[in-house]
């Protein structure tokens, strides 16, 4: 029987690692992408936070999906992990792949697997709760349902999408079923559903059986799901099959196809999470709304004066700031960012702008 | 005869280069002072332009008196200046001790000489007249007085001392007697100085022969004369003797007390004059009051959105800036400053908390 601290019985912790982060130029570059990087300041990075949550509950038994070109840093960061599953895909091709590809695999590792999947640049806050959400999660599982794990929302985001819940899941008291996953809203719709109680933010963290999550795909995407099995059956064929998969995100593929057909449930979590998407929701999760500075990074370094927001001295210089309020400024060794919490976005602005001025390699 | 064009006979410009600068770290240090740099874009520094000003009137004769240490930046910067005539200060004494070793130097060497002293860390936009003005005040200074050159206001600063203009002087149209040298004025009083039209900028511009200077300080601080004198006649005695010079700036030891004897002329002059102090009037020479942003350095650099201010990206990196208004975005290879221009004159601030904090080394 599973206690509240043991390991959870042939459950497998898939970490898709991909995402450039863009917003988060300039310390996210697509040669090292924010999940490589310490964004909470606790002297882990945000993958090695993933593991750190997950491990407890899948002890040996992780996978990480990254790209290629960074197979050898999540190597480095992550050192105890069997390397045999450190799977690097030949080219980006979004998180259906990805995520399949550990499937197919683990349907031919583990017949009894439960595997659960979560993003390698999430931050969450209470690692006890999120682990009790996934016990009762992978307990539903079993029971073959396609099950996610809905964020109770902190606000009416218009920055993620939503779980809209259905009736209760019977003999899973912890569950329910899901009516529909919908897109990211306006913050007036997003008002609305917070108003009724039946709405959870959709962080994409989704416990299945391989087994189920590949023949719900095949429902849909035959060709996909039989191609997954073949590259698991005959890993020599990776190189040849990857680039026919489509691209395409598991959210689209399978979930919401599959929450129409009332195969997916949904665990209410009470766990704080994040996804540190820009400067402003970073800035957010360091400083809180304090009438300060916040620094990620050696504060003896930055020296402000009447000033808010959030620092980065990523290059080891002293950095001044005087007399702006919410600024962001990020200090890295070859490029600078100034800016302001609420204009934090466009940041992607300016990394279009390098790309076509020829300066792709700072990106 | 003295033409538009030609040289100034027995003229002298004494260049003193000194003055940390320090608001405008982090571009201006003490190791590197804001005359070493170039601040107007023309691929000319602040102490060169100023030699590109005085040379077609003095030709050879130029003195500079500078510190110790900036000795060879200057020599570096200006390398056809006879090394004999770059005076380097054993310690910094102020301005009265700095020219005047250069005057009791030139009374010894050029009994005809009139000396013409200019900051090297002003700009002025008009050489032409710069130069027209120098010959007036050279040949008034010809007649004993202590000449200064008058600067048009060109707005009610408060930031300036002002020269008030006394009864047309006989003999010389281009000149007036100086009424008085008054200090800083509020905004106020500076509007109703303007308004009489008898006021001046006083940018501490002197024209005069070196045996009055000399005699002149010789009737309020007669041992300040007669030590600098003593200086010039064994130079080997520099080091002894510049200890015991006071720490006193020539316009409190000689022009103001010389002004209440009648002994001061001033040549009203129409040329543009900046002394450029912080980051405000660095943004107000390069960029005018042009909504934009403005660079100073590589433009290519620099990657602004919805910005206006100043931007230097002095470190060869990458810049961005997004959504700031009036932002001044300093960028040193081992300091960032990030201010608006409103807060420009508060670096000083941060340069006295690295003092403090034992950075002493980055000011």
């Amino acid at each position: 029987m599973a206690s509240g601290t043991a390991s959870i019985d042939h459950f497998w912790a898939v970490i898709p690692a991909g995402g450039a982060g863009t917003r988060l130029w300039p310390l996210s570059r697509s040669s090292e992408p924010k999940f490589l990087h310490d964004l909470t300041g606790t002297g882990r990075t945000l993958l090695q936070g993933t593991l750190d949550r997950l491990a407890p509950l899948a002890e040996e038994r992780v996978v990480v999906v990254t790209g290629r070109p960074h197979r050898d840093a999540v190597r480095r960061q992550l050192p105890d992990l069997d390397a045999d599953w450190v799977l690097a895909e030949p080219s980006p091709r979004d998180s259906m792949a990805a995520i399949g590809l550990a499937a197919a695999l683990l349907e031919r590792h583990d017949p009894d697997a439960v595997m659960g999947s979560f993003a390698a640049d999430h931050v969450i806050a209470d690692p006890d709760l999120f682990a009790d959400s996934v016990r009762a999660a992978a307990s539903v599982a079993r029971d073959d349902w396609l099950v996610t794990l809905g964020i109770e929302p902190a606000f009416p985001s218009s920055a993620f999408g939503y779980i809209h819940l259905g009736d209760p899941l019977p003999g899973h008291d912890a569950a329910t079923a899901v009516a529909e996953f919908v897109e990211k809203p306006s913050v007036r719709t997003a008002t609305e559903y917070l108003a009724t109680g039946r709405y959870r933010w959709n962080a994409g963290m989704f416990i299945v059986r391989p087994t189920v999550l590949l023949d719900l795909l095949g429902r849909w995407h035959p060709e996909f799901a039989a191609t997954l099995r073949t590259i698991a059956a005959a890993p020599e064929r990776l190189e040849e099959l990857w680039p026919r998969l489509p691209k395409i995100a598991l959210d689209h593929a399978v979930a919401e196809p599959a929450a129409d057909a009332g195969r997916v449930a949904c665990v209410p979590s009470a766990f704080r999470w994040e996804d540190i998407g820009d400067f402003d929701s970073l800035a957010a999760l360091v400083g809180g709304d304090a009438a300060q500075t916040s620094v990620l990074g050696d504060a003896g370094l930055v020296h402000a004066v009447d000033t808010t927001g959030l620092v980065l001295p990523a290059a080891g210089r002293v950095v001044a700031v005087i007399g702006l309020d919410d600024v962001v400024v990020v200090d890295t060794p070859d490029a600078l960012l100034v800016t302001t919490r609420a204009r934090a976005q466009d940041v992607k602005q300016v990394v279009a702008e390098l790309k076509e001025s020829g300066r792709g390699d700072l990106t």
